[in-house]
């Protein structure tokens, strides 16, 4: 399979990588890393992208960030913020990526504990992760009908990340990156659809 | 209780105010209906409402819509259309009413079946539920330090709607009006927070 990996080269993305690199032709993305740039904030980027790397199997979405704050000091900025990168940036990979997949292929985007069970500070993540979730769940009926899978995967906060950010997470199991990783494989070289794959 | 009934005239929220006019002060609101007169889609109008109104117990929103059309056809400006409006709307009121409500008072949101259980042409409305519903779960605990509960109730399509889109629903139950109120009234008058109410 042709597949491409967008933020594979992250805490999350680089894993995916080790473990399909030598079964599959991997292109990974990042704004600054990997083997295409591009910026999933900005939709021309996204076009650009798939006009230079064609046609694909599978894309794999591990990138996408929002920020974290009190609910009292949020503003609407705030919010577009997160809804730019991670739930935008996300669905319109998916949007525009849906027209270079070929047929049998499937997308997989990634979410968040957070959207069942949240942390302070964390609301924009919730709220982004709830809406990549639902839109997995919307887009899976219509998919189907062109052959494309879909499904999102929710991890829990991960052991690579505890070092840097798992302050902001008292009492959460820290997931194995075995477990993160499976996740993305199931969704690629599996056969459900419309799944939100927790791991946590 | 002074409840702040936001979408109070429409097929939803008239049904509320039926049931709450003679037990509490009900304000209703809409763009052109109601008491007052307001645009969900506009801060603005939002920071507004609450300078005339007041201080207030409960804020309940039965309004906000999203386009519904085929996944091949969407492009960001039709998501933007939702983010702006059900999204964006239900956040902004939430985040600005937040600073109006009294302690031991609620706020209660509005999402859908949708972002559990999806039809063709509701990718739209499936992510915009999700937000929602991913917002309140990640707002309950900073808004309990204040106070303040929050919920959100998730209809399927209800049974005064059966006519105007009950075609959309292949199979849907159509909800009674009289659970869809009484999940709001549970949000308003009972003690649970953070909560999902589904009444499909
Ligand atoms: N880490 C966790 O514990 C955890 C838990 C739950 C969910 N998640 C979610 O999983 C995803 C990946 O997280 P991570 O921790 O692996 O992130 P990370 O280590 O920060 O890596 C991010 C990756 O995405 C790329 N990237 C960043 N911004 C981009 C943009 N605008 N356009 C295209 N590529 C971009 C980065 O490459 P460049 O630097 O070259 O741009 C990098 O490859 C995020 O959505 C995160 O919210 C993470
Ligand atoms: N009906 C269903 O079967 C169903 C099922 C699940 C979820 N829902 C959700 O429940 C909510 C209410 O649905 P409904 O069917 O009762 O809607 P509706 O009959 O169209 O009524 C909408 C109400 O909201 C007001 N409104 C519309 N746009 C507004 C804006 N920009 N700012 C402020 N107020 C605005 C309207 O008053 P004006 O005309 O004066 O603006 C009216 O009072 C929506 O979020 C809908 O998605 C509905």
């Amino acid at each position: 399979m042709k597949i491409l990996l967008v933020g594979g080269t992250g805490t999350i993305g680089k894993r995916i990588y080790w473990r399909l690199q030598n079964k599959h032709e991997l292109v990974t993305v990042g704004t600054k890393s990997g083997d295409v740039h591009m910026d999933m904030t900005d939709p021309h980027s996204i076009e650009e992208l798939f006009n230079s790397v064609g046609k694909i199997d599978a894309l794999v979405v591990a990138a996408g960030g929002a920020p974290m704050a009190s609910l009292k000091e949020l503003t609407q900025e705030h919010f577009y913020e997160g809804i730019r990168s991670k739930m935008m940036g996300q669905i319109n990979l998916a949007l525009i990526g849906q027209r270079y997949i070929n047929a049998g292929g499937s997308i997989t985007l990634t979410s968040g504990i957070l959207a069942d069970d949240p942390i302070a500070m964390g609301v924009i993540l919730s709220t982004v992760n709830g809406a990549v979730n639902g839109f997995v769940v919307g887009a899976a009926g219509e998919l189907f009908r062109q052959g494309i899978r879909i499904n999102v995967v929710s991890p829990g906060v991960v052991e690579d990340s505890m070092e840097a950010i798992g302050g902001y997470f008292p009492g959460h199991n820290p997931v194995p990156m075995e477990r993160v990783v499976n996740a993305y494989v199931k969704s690629i070289e599996g056969v459900r659809t419309g799944e939100i794959i927790r791991v946590f």
